[in-house]
């Protein structure tokens, strides 16, 4: 059994959508709390709500020059701007600055950014580090009372300096990718299931706050190993494969060596090579295939969590 | 019973893929039939492969300047070209200069246009005429032998002048609309449905070509009826509801008066108010939202077919 951890309080979160301009769920999600804001159906925790790349929510596109979501590293939001800039370091910078900046006092509590994908993951949190006690009592709280899809957590463990996407400027990040969902498009399940997410993130955050403790615990954690690309044309770049059918929205599901990894236009099965079993995500994701990455191996390891409480005002660290 | 009836045979075939850049079945399905034509795997049937709007399918978007199968009306196609003209109405006319000119005996005798649509729609052949012996035929021929999915013909009753649509300027056009896909990836399942699809047309064109004689029938055809577009607000036009989750995915199936038909963010389903049950098709197809589109409402009819055989030569009109 761990020791039980007390943490400062999370007064402030903020909620992103359309970070990539073509996943609605987030988008119609953080407009409808906007809405609900002005209608002064007012939470108790202090709601910030962000359109992050408005241009390309406009056109319904992933991005305008180039991906929001990687303009988030040290050394990306310490460029100098000027008329040349591409419009996501710009904004990269704004945002960085309104919920950052990353590592001070003043950045937000928690920044939870609404993502869709094509592949079949149901919802998957995704937090920089596995040992944030607060994104893995979160994803426990999540886990145990979701209703309408599966729930994982992904960690990235990446260096501050390093992490390249939005949510990594807030205290903690806890950021939610349901699928699948076509991009460019809002389907009312997937709405509903990102919907309850959000609730069910604030609920634990409200609980949290008000002092209640939780039980420590194991949870499953799924970490990055490598990015698989599409086998393709030497000379000219085109895929000369798929994604087998026998892998597709098998996301989460082990992948054993031997086992189909791609179908070629030829008719022939590629296999798996690897020398160990590991977890595929994002497979078949359509934004992927532009950055050369047909899936994503995890591997899973089980991570033992304490109990957790509020640390009251005048508690040492 | 009606007459038989004898047609000129169908010598040659263009298939055509990637007239929206991100439906990727029909660019990577011509694609694979460019390469077999290369390795001299030559089919008896003149099948004349074309990549319909290569600079979208480089940027993987539907369109550069404006949607390319709505260029083929008959006004669109006689605009003076000047160095100012959208890259899709210069693309348009050197087409149908290519496959047509339409109602000319140099046009290709039939066209296929391969897409991919969001919409859980099976295979949906669409033609432009309800009494095209040809495309109702092959109809009958593609519904009685595909193993994979259901098929079915929506009809489009556009005068020469008003069709819009790329195929439409062959002798004949029997273009094939395949989903649920996301745009811009490809899935080995949709891939292969459209890969039968395909070489059971040109099976039943090689049956015809050598003389079989197709028995009449009955076969169920669906007639565009009108679209309806999503509730919006009207000052914003931003949508103020999404496809009810009852209706996602049913597309052909029954829609009555009363029929769940959208949900609105604020929870209150919106009801079909026809009065006449109709089929819905495209329904939350992500390419029309900019359309305003939300779903097609289409009526179903029996259309009685003629036997058919090839017209031999020296047979009179």
């Amino acid at each position: 059994m761990m020791e039980p951890v007390s943490l400062p309080a999370i007064p402030r979160l903020a909620l992103c959508g359309g970070t990539h301009g073509n996943e609605l769920s987030g988008v119609y999600l953080v407009r409808e709390w906007q809405r609900k804001k002005a209608e002064k159906e007012v939470e108790s925790v202090d709601v910030v709500t962000v359109i992050a790349n408005p241009r390309a929510v406009q056109q319904c596109r992933r991005y305008i020059e180039q991906d929001l979501n990687r303009c988030f590293t040290s050394a990306i939001l310490s460029i100098p701007v000027s008329d040349e800039t591409p419009y996501e370091i710009v904004r990269a910078q704004e945002l960085a600055t309104l919920l950052g900046p990353r590592g001070s006092d003043g950045a937000v509590d928690l920044i939870c950014d609404l993502h869709n994908t094509t592949a079949n993951m149901g919802l998957c949190l995704i937090t920089n580090s596995d040992c944030d006690w607060i994104a893995l009592h979160i994803y426990k709280h999540v886990q145990t009372k979701m209703s309408s899809m599966p729930v994982r957590l992904l960690s990235l463990n990446l260096t501050p300096d390093e992490s390249y996407y939005l949510a990594s400027v807030g205290k903690h990040d806890v950021s939610i990718e349901i699928g699948p969902q076509p991009h460019g498009l809002v389907r009312a399940d997937i709405l509903s299931s990102m919907k309850e997410g959000v609730q069910l993130i604030l609920e634990w955050i409200r609980l949290f706050n008000s002092g209640t403790e939780f039980e420590g615990g194991v949870v499953e954690v799924y970490t990055h190993v490598k990015n698989i690309d599409y086998p393709r044309d030497p000379e000219t770049q085109d895929l000369t494969a798929i994604i087998h059918p026998q892998l597709q929205d098998r996301d989460f599901c082990l992948l054993s060596p031997g086992d189909p990894l791609f179908l070629s236009f030829s008719g022939e099965t590629v296999v798996y090579k690897g020398e160990e079993p590991l977890y595929p995500i994002f497979v078949n994701e359509s934004a992927y295939y532009e950055k050369g990455t047909a899936l994503v191996l995890t591997r899973m390891k089980k991570v033992e969590i304490p109990p957790l409480r509020v640390k009251k005002s005048g508690e040492g660290e």
